[in-house]
C-alpha cells in the first residue's frame, strides 16, 4: 500500500467513445459475457451512459484520503474507480470532490462503497455508480494506493482499462482488447437492428433463430 | 420440465382492466391481504400501472431459452411472468425480446431475476418488475416449461391468473376470484374517497374509525 | 408499551428550517459525524429536503394502530418517525394516513418499515423515507407507544429531536444541540462555497488542504 | 383466514420413512430437481435427518396464536411447517411449544421465520429448520389458518405433503408423488454406491460418465 | 469522540448472575419484549450463556485502537460491547486481545462487526457474539470513545447496562431495571416449569391457556 | 471460455504446509492485509485448517460440468476453487465429486456458490468453504474453463496461487510471494507468543505497545 503509479497507458479515445455508444449490455456480450461488476452497483440518476479510462483507487474502509491523491492523476476522459480494501458503504465522495474531478475532465465515478450529495451531483450531471448512497463521513488518516490493480464489485480492474457504464450497470474492458471488443460490439448492433425490425413485425424468435428443431430434439412437449 | 401448455383460460378483459385501475394496494386489501410478491420486486421506471393474464415461465438459472417459447403463447393483454428454478439475477430479457413481446400485445414482464437494456425498455414504455437490473447474459441450453404453476418471488401463480403491478409492487389474483375481487376493490375505492375527504378536512382517524374506546379498553395511557 | 406522551418539547422553528436548508450531509458533518440512520432508508421520490420535530412511534410488527394515535399528536412542522419493535417491511402507511397527517401540517414520514400508495404520495408531495415499498397490509390489534425514545434504522431518536432528510438519507439532531449544530453547519457551508470555487478553477485538494507533506511523511511513494 | 382444516390425508408412513433415509439431496434429484425451500432455511443443530407429513400454518407476522391451534391437529410423525403472511424473523416457537408438539409425536418444525430457546431444543433433540434464531417474542391477537396451502421459503406446500429435512436443507414432496419419488430415490442410491466405489478407486467422472466426446464436440480446448 | 469515561456504575453482581441463569429469551419476555440486539448477532460457538456489565466502545470503521483503551477499564465480570460508527465487518478482535481481556476478568465480547482467531477463542472459552467472522485486519489511527451510550445492532446500550447473551442472541437490560427484571424472569421460570410438565403430559396449550373461547369469538372456523 | 490449462506451476509444498500451520489471520496480516475472500465464505464444519495450490474453475451458473474436468487436473495437495460467472448458490458439489477429488489427493474445496451432502462431506473430513449450503442440483450443458484467472468471493486468484483456509475464512497468497509471506508469518507468530504471555500476566496493550503518548497527542480525554 502507499503507492501512486503516475503514468498509465490508456486506450484510444475513439475506441472509448465507441464503446460508450454501444452501452453495457452490448459490450458485455461482445467480449464473451465477462467483465460485469456486481448488480448492486447502481447509478445515482437514470440516463447517463459513459466510457473512460480507469484511474483506480484502493482505499481503506472509511478513509477517502486517496481520492484527493487520485484526482491529480486524472486526465480528460478518465473515470475514477474506487475499491475499498474491506467492504464499506461510507460516503467517500461528494460535491466538492466532484467539482475538482470535473475540473480535470473526469467523466464519472464508479465506487464499490457509498456516495453523498447526490442532489448536487445530479444537478452537476456528474454520474456515479455506487453500492450505496450514504451521508456517512470519512477520515483522512491511512494510506492506500492509486493506479494499482483492484477487484471492484467482483470484477478485476487494472488502471487504464476501459470502464463502460449506463443504466444496466458497469462493465470493464481490458485495455488491450478494447478495439477488438468495439468491433464485435458494432457488429452486434448492426445485426440487432435487423432483428429488431423483424421481431417488431411479428416474426417469432423461435423462427428467426431456427430454434424449433433443437427444442424438439431436447424433448419439449406441447400440450 | 420441458412442457408448454398452449391453451390456458384467461379472466374477463373488463375485469382485468378494472383491477389495473384499482392498483396493487387496493386489490391486495380487497382479496384479504394475500397474493403479494416479495418487496424486492421493483419497477424499472415509475408510474406504470398494468394488469394482465399471466403467461408463466419456469426457467433454469441463467438460461432464457424458454422466453422465446413463451412469447409464441402470448395473446394481447397478457403479462409474461418468469420464475427461475433456482435463485438468479441474470439479465434474461432485453430490448429485442421486449420488441417481440410488444408486437404480440404483451403488457409487461414480471421476473424474479434480472433484466437489461432498461433505458430502451423505458423508452419503449415496456414496463418490467424485476429482482435486479443486471446486464449478465444468459444461454439457451436447457429446457424449462411454459404455462405451468410456479412460485414467483414468494407467491404461487398459475397460468391465466391476473397479475396487477404498479409502483407499490406486484399482486396475483386467482383467475376464478378476479371478478369478486374487483367488486370488493371498487367498494373499497368508493369508500376511500369519502374517508379521504374527511381526513383532509381534519377529522382524525381515531374518531372516524371510532378507535378511542377500544384503545382505552386495551390499556393505552395518555401522559 | 401502551403510552402516549402528549406534550413534547420542540426545537426553534427557525433552527429547524435552517437545518433543512443545509441538508443531511452537511448537518451530519457539523455535528461530528453522528446521528445518521442506516443507508437502506431511501426516499420514495427524488428531490425532497425537509426537517421537522420527531413525533415518534414504537409499533408492533405488522400493526399500524399507533399511527392513528400519533397523528393526533402532530403539530405543524412535525415529522412522523416509526420504528417497529421487531424488523418488518409491511406497508404501515398509505395515502389516507398521509392525507390525515398532511391536514395537520406534517412534513413527512421516516419509517424503518414499508410504505405503500407511493404514486399517490408522490403526487401529494408527501415525502417518505422508508426501508421498503410494500403493499402488504397491517392490522390494528396490539398497542404500541407514541413519543417515547426509539431506535430507528440504527439511530437513537427521542421525541422532539430534529429530523433532517433529503436524497442522501436521514439524520437526527438532538433537540438541545440543534442551534449549535446549525451554526456549525452554516460555517461549513460558507467555507465550502469558497473551496468549491477554487476546486472548480483547477486547484487541487492536495494543495488546498496542504496534504502533500503529511502524505510524504506517511510514506506515500510516487512511481 | 381463520380456517382450520381438521382432516388431512397423509402419505404412507413407510414411504415417509424411506424418504427420510434417502435425504434431501437425493430426494430433490429423484423428483426432477423441484421442491427445495430457500437456502436460508438452516437447521439449529447438525445431524438431524427427518421426514413427516406437513401440518401447515399460515400466521400473521409476530403472532404465534395459530401454533397452539395447529398442535391439536398433529398426529405422530407429523412436521409443523409455518409460513408468515409477511416476512418476519420473530421467535414464534420455543421450548414450551416444542414440549407440547413432541408430546403429540411431532418430528420437528420448519419455519420461514425465527425460533428461540435453541439450547433447550437441541437438548430435547427437537429439530428445527428456520430462517433465523431470534428471541423476539410474539403476540396472540390475530387469526391465521391451519392446514391450508402455503408458500414457505419459496416452495408451495399443501397440508399432508411430505417434508424431508437434513443438513442440506428442506425439500417438499407432493403427497401423491411420494411413493414414486421414493422408488426413484432408492434407484439413485443403489446407482450411487457403485459410482462412489469407482470414483474412490481413481476412475474419473470424465470417463465414468463418458463426457470426453461431448466436451470435445462443444469445443473444449486443452492447452 | 475521543472520550473515556472511567467510573461507571454497575448492577449488583448477584442480579447479573441471576439474569445469566435465566437466559436471553426469558429475560427479554420479563422486561416486556424489549432490548434485543438484531438477529444477525450470532455466537462463535454454541452453549455459552453469560451476563455482565457493559463496557461500551464506539469505534471508527476498521480501527480497533479503542479496544486497547477499553480493556484498561474492565473489571471482573464485565462484557466488552463494541459498536462501529459506520457499518463494518472487519475483524477488530482476536486471540491476543481476548487474552488481555480475560486476564482482567472479562466474560466475553459483543461486537456489531467482525471477529477473528475464532478457533483460538473457542479453545480459550472466550465467548463472542458478532455480526461476522472475518480475518480482515484493522488499523490504530482514529480515536473513538469508551463508556459512552451507543446503538449496537439496533439496541441502545449505556455503559453499565447488563448484557445477557446465549445461543438465542443478546439482550440488554437497563441497569436500574435489572433487579426488577430478574424478579419477573424468575417468576416466569417458576411458572414455566409447571406449564412444561402439563404440556409434556399431553395437555394442549389451547386448554391450558383457555384460548378456545376467544378463538371462536374472533371467528376461527374448523372444517 | 472453454479452455483447460493443464500445466500450472505450484508453490513449494513445504511453504504451503507452513502457511497452513500459521492460519488465515496471521497469513493475511503477514502479507499486508490483502487477499481475503468475502466474509460470507464459511466452512461446512469447524476445525479444519488447510492450505494448497489452487486449481481454479470458472463455471456458468447452475452448471457443474467443469468440476469433472477440473478433477482430472488435480495433483496431491491441491485445492479446488470455483467461481461462477454470475452469482449462484446452487449445489455444484456433493459427496460423489468429493470422493473423486479426495482420491486424487485434493485437500478441500473453496466455492463461491453452494455445496450439498454436507453430512457426508463432514464424515469424510473433506472440508469445504462455501457461500451456501443448498441441495439445488445443477446441469452439465455449458462449457467453462479450468486453471484460468478468476475473481472468487471478491479476491483475484490465479491457478497455482496458495489458498489458506480455516475457521476465520479463506485467504489467497500469490505463488511468487508465498515463501516471503511464510517467513513474515512465522516472525509474527514468534512475536505473538511473547505478547500473549505478557497480556495473560496482566500487562496492558496500552503499555506493551506504548500507545498512551500518541492517544494523548490525538486528544483522548479521560473523565
Amino acid at each position: 500500500m502507499g503507492v501512486v503509479v503516475q503514468n498509465i497507458e490508456r486506450a484510444d479515445p475513439a475506441v472509448i467513445d465507441g464503446l460508450a455508444a454501444c452501452g453495457v449490455a452490448t459490450v458485455h456480450e461482445a467480449q464473451g459475457r465477462k467483465g460485469l461488476l456486481a448488480s448492486y452497483m447502481r447509478p445515482i440518476y437514470a440516463g447517463a451512459r459513459i466510457a473512460g479510462s480507469a484511474v483506480t483507487i484502493s482505499a481503506p474502509p472509511g478513509d477517502n484520503w486517496m481520492v484527493h491523491v487520485a484526482i491529480e492523476q486524472l486526465k480528460a476522459g478518465d473515470i475514477l474507480l474506487l475499491a475499498p480494501t474491506s467492504p464499506c458503504e461510507d460516503g467517500y465522495f461528494g460535491d466538492l470532490l466532484a467539482t475538482s474531478a470535473q475540473a480535470r475532465g473526469c467523466r464519472g465515478l464508479v465506487i464499490d462503497a457509498g456516495v453523498r450529495d447526490v442532489r448536487d451531483l445530479t444537478e452537476m450531471r456528474f454520474p456515479v455508480w455506487s453500492k450505496a448512497i450514504f451521508a456517512q463521513g470519512t477520515v483522512k488518516n491511512t494510506l492506500g494506493s492509486v493506479n494499482v490493480p483492484v477487484v471492484c464489485a467482483g470484477a478485476a480492474v487494472e488502471p487504464g482499462d476501459v470502464i463502460v457504464a449506463d443504466d444496466d450497470g458497469v462493465c470493464v474492458v481490458k485495455r488491450a482488447e478494447a478495439a477488438d471488443v468495439l468491433e464485435k460490439a458494432r457488429a452486434r448492433e448492426a445485426n440487432e437492428a435487423d432483428k429488431r425490425d423483424k421481431l417488431a413485425s411479428g416474426v417469432l424468435g423461435l423462427d428467426m433463430y431456427k430454434m424449433r428443431e433443437r427444442l424438439e430434439a431436447e424433448g419439449l412437449r406441447y400440450i
